[in-house]
């Protein structure tokens, strides 16, 4: 289950140093998690809402290796290799129009209950649809 | 009534440009308000949980008159003049150590039912707890 | 002298009232200035490189009117009606996938010299450059 | 070499599960390992615009444990444990008002020429000023 997404830098983005403040990476790997959520069909809205499940990051782990700065067209991908039980990890990174590739890591998530905030288990259409699109 | 509340710049809230990005200070202006309330004895956390009502933005007025740059301490400030019916507009403004005005404007907000997000009149509780501190 | 932007409202934007936060419109609307600036051949990062001047907001006047939440995907338009000379007014929209205005009114920029942070009359080549798109 | 900074949670860091959206950690983090440097009398934007060093993240790694919400006075705290050579590893954490810890993790930075954004090694008054403040 792969997905990725493409967008310029935003100039509120950058820092005084003149590139992309490091934090906004794990902003845009996020993008590409909702995306791929969306992508599926199962947006992560729809997931708390109606299945009443929340996508909780309980870790990052995150090398920066290049700056982006403004005028760059990133792109941000999210890949899912496993399917979940009680987390949900999930590669990421960030590459510019070059090819090179500013960041990358992993992501990990916890599903938790959308009224308590308890962790429980990978919810059946989570787990299921993530099943369909390894098979792909 | 009146409130204000001192902190330094963050450097993630810097830009290119060297200096605090412009829509940071919109962020400022929200601190101190809630800053106000909180003082208050009525935290905005609790008016949304408790009385069921939202401070949603309606309107945002700015003008920047002079930069912010890491380094700074800034001094945000929100004050409210008039006891609200429909709406609450608040006087705001940055300044840093050195007593420059860095932004000021005029923000105003509307009260929304929590779960209808419909506009409501100001609830009791806020328009009380705004006279008694007007008076002082 | 128009222009606009499509993109996907994104996680971090919202806040706990469930919706996009307000100042993120801010943000949205510097996103359609700077594409309209690249759009026209003259992106801010070789404004601020190669021409050596800073576009500096000055003022920020906006009414909030729909609250955009996660799943939205929204269009944030920039127009310039008169070629600047100190001053450049900029008005600009924020609109929902249903065409609903969520964020409308209009930002102020000074033109400053890139050293020197001083106010300077609009630089040649942006002058003439919205000029002639203002006769397309 | 230890610090730590106090600060109330702020309304534009919360998101739509009611809490404080991860990437502000990040942020956090930063806020300590910077009022590390002014607390020791060397300030980063004085290493950027004296001694020419940009000190640019380039590892993260963070395990979230516990959820920040509105109302929250959080603690970020920072720690250098050893005199760097060509990267500074910060440990790095955030507690609530209750004690409980809510992320903490491992920063690594490289030490960059604020003109070439080479690698350089730690420059001597860096160097100097972890080892005098490690050996109190």
């Amino acid at each position: 289950m792969h997905y990725e997404v493409k967008f310029p830098v935003r100039y509120y983005e950058t820092d005084q140093m003149k590139v992309v403040h490091h934090s906004n990476y794990i902003r845009y790997f996020e993008m590409a998690r909702n995306g791929m959520m969306e992508a599926a069909g199962l947006p992560v809205e729809v997931c708390e809402n109606e299945i009443g499940v929340l996508f909780a990051v309980i870790g990052v782990e995150c090398r920066f290796k290049h700056s982006a700065r403004m005028g760059d067209v990133l792109t941000a991908t999210a890949a899912v290799e496993e399917i979940p039980m009680a987390k949900l990890h999930v590669k990421q990174s960030v590459v510019n129009q070059r090819g090179e590739v500013c960041a990358e890591g992993t992501v990990t998530l916890a599903f938790l209950d959308a009224r308590t905030y308890r962790p429980i288990r990978c919810p059946e259409p989570v787990a299921r649809l993530i099943e369909s699109r390894m098979n792909d």
